[in-house]
């Protein structure tokens, strides 16, 4: 056990104190972790959407102050009781959403939504006593999808960490706690081309860019890349996309036009924009008799997806996937693996890198659309 | 080859002249089959919604006179050139939906989606020379869906015959040439229930017990039936359903309904009845994480699907099947070694009999919604 053990623990976290305005590096005090916790020293975090959403607060019930983040990687400092599948030293990735190994999901081989540590967006305190183990001098910091990353140190269920490979650097391997495994097991755990097909992705961002990076893994022969930014299209070629279709470029129906492209549609299309008329396409342009469209992107919630039924009954197929099927403990550390044995590539989805105090950079970076992932590390 | 072979026979069929008039047993001659053409005499055949629906012409392009008919049984008279798979003799069921063995579908393992001979119900012809073989003293009668098995003797494609073990009873195992094999095989192929799960069937037709016969061979341990008529309930029993619910007797929707009974959803729905309603609900009542729905009733033209597409990214799948997912020549003989082996049982689906002569009474108990099936013998 390190010598902080059981101690409270003062260190820097970026702290939103307000919705919208940048973060504060403030001293925090960090509790030691209670029953089935761990605590993490983290080494390096990235920014993702999901941070940027929430701390904009502007669709959600606002939360604050809190301390975001949820890409990223670390190194147990100490574990709380009953946490025996973890000791320190350990590396590890805190994941948004757990796996208990006890429930309904958790025992399906198909699910990965476990009743337990299913993401919950609204919660910023811990499970087992409703408490923050973050403080300002005495006075509660919110927590932010049971992970927190933006912190030197942090507090999280056991079932929200993967244990993973410990000579895997975790300046790379920290993108799969969230975007980069959501692509990419969106692919491979559920559309799941085979060698040779046609696949369409549809939004060309880091986690749609991890979805044609699956597909290039999959072997697939054509991957057509959908966005309304043509200026992404160069980029996307280094994920294997071979084709573009911007649909501002066409009159009619972008489900057409890829209908018109590939002898009537794809073997399997991904959608990672959340729109709901590129839900719809990205389901129309499938292959009647064997295509597969799966829905990755997060719609508002006033969203209707609408359809023709004979486009099912025309025998394609629609699912929608969470973290990519992907179970935390279970499946993450072989996505680690996945990059060891370099037949995934992370390092082309690094497009910034900055030190901790520099983290409202990759605010601005992420806000002017500019780049895919900026990495953020902890030590100066 | 019988003597027949090569010249026209002149045999008894029930014609029908007019949109919803009572058909006529007509002399009618046949002509021999073209290349690729199989004639055959029909032993049994029975009357599925599809040749009411087409009789009734409401919603289509009228084609009269025609001679309705698509589940059958009968044993080939004679072939036509180029085809070897077949001789005079064989046991077949001649099925609406073809299998080419040479189209992107037929080479597919998923699709039974025939380019060549997919179902066409506007085409009263043969393809090859775009002509009817039936006639009444030289006056063409139209063909339908390319089976028309309300004739003592009929014209078939090659592509949309299955051969089948000669020692099956032609007057049971007709019934798997369209509507068993289609519910049947939506939930062995396409819901694919595991042994002990649960299931929701929607619509307590032939084609929805089928399904729920599907999931009683599954090992299912709940078939839960749906259906807006509570007296079909009582022999829903004998096809393995287990529990009844009738939309109309809650005022909350059925998937909701369905969920209470079943902790969060069944793990498998079959959507058998059409209806857009009952297409929605056989969706949202499978469970999250694993949940797979299949829509099998056919919708009217303007039928929209809608949901919200978070019911999508909780994992739940929607598919549609056409004919249960079987291909006609290599998969139908296998569902006929089912019944032979006495795993799936057919007699139930018998609710009447009737001689040919009497076939306008097999339109009156599936106008009236008596019973399940009505064989017709073509000997009297």
């Amino acid at each position: 056990m390190s010598n902080t053990a059981g101690q409270v623990i003062r260190c820097r976290a970026a702290v939103a104190w307000e919705a919208g305005k940048p973060l504060v590096i403030e001293e925090v005090e960090v509790a030691p972790p209670q029953a089935n916790e761990v605590r993490i020293k983290i080494l390096f975090t990235s920014l993702c959407h999901t941070d940027v959403y929430f701390w904009e607060a502007k669709g959600q019930n606002p939360l604050f102050p809190r301390i975001y983040g949820h890409e990223a990687g670390g190194i147990v400092e100490s574990v709380g009781e009953g946490v025996t599948d973890l000791k320190a030293g350990d590396h590890v990735l805190p994941v948004f959403t757990g796996e208990c190994k006890d429930c309904a999901h958790c025992k399906s081989e198909e699910s990965n939504m476990c009743d337990l540590l299913r993401i919950n967006t609204d919660r910023g305190v811990m499970l087992s006593d409703g408490k923050s183990r973050f403080s300002i001098k005495g006075k509660p910091i919110y927590h932010f999808v049971g992970t927190s990353t933006f912190s030197e140190y942090t507090v999280v269920h056991v079932g929200c960490l993967a244990k993973i490979n410990p000579s895997a650097p975790l300046d790379k391997v920290c993108l799969l706690s969230c975007g980069i495994s959501t692509g990419l097991g969106a692919t491979l755990n559920v559309a799941k081309p085979k060698k040779g097909s046609t696949v369409a992705v549809f939004g060309l961002g880091a986690v749609g860019l991890a979805a044609a990076e699956g597909a290039r893994l999959s072997g697939a022969s054509r991957i057509i890349g959908v966005d309304l930014h043509s200026d992404r299209f160069e980029e996307a070629k280094k994920f294997g996309v071979t084709e573009f279709v911007n649909p501002k470029a066409h009159e009619k129906p972008v489900q057409e036009v890829i209908a018109e492209l590939t002898n009537r549609g794809v073997d399997r299309s991904i959608e990672c924009t959340g729109s709901t008329e590129a839900m719809i396409s990205a389901f129309e342009c499938v292959h009647d008799g064997w295509g597969v469209a799966v829905l990755v992107g997060v719609p508002h919630k006033d969203a209707v997806f609408k359809t023709h039924p004979v486009n099912f009954l025309n025998e394609r197929t629609l699912k929608g996937t969470f973290f990519g099927n992907y179970k935390t403990r279970t499946d993450i550390p072989s996505v680690v693996e996945k990059y060891m044995n370099k037949e995934l590539e992370l390092e082309k989805f690094i497009t910034h890198k900055v030190p901790f105090s520099e983290i409202n950079k990759a605010f601005e970076y992420m806000l002017k659309g500019e780049g895919l992932r900026c990495i953020i590390r902890m030590e100066e």
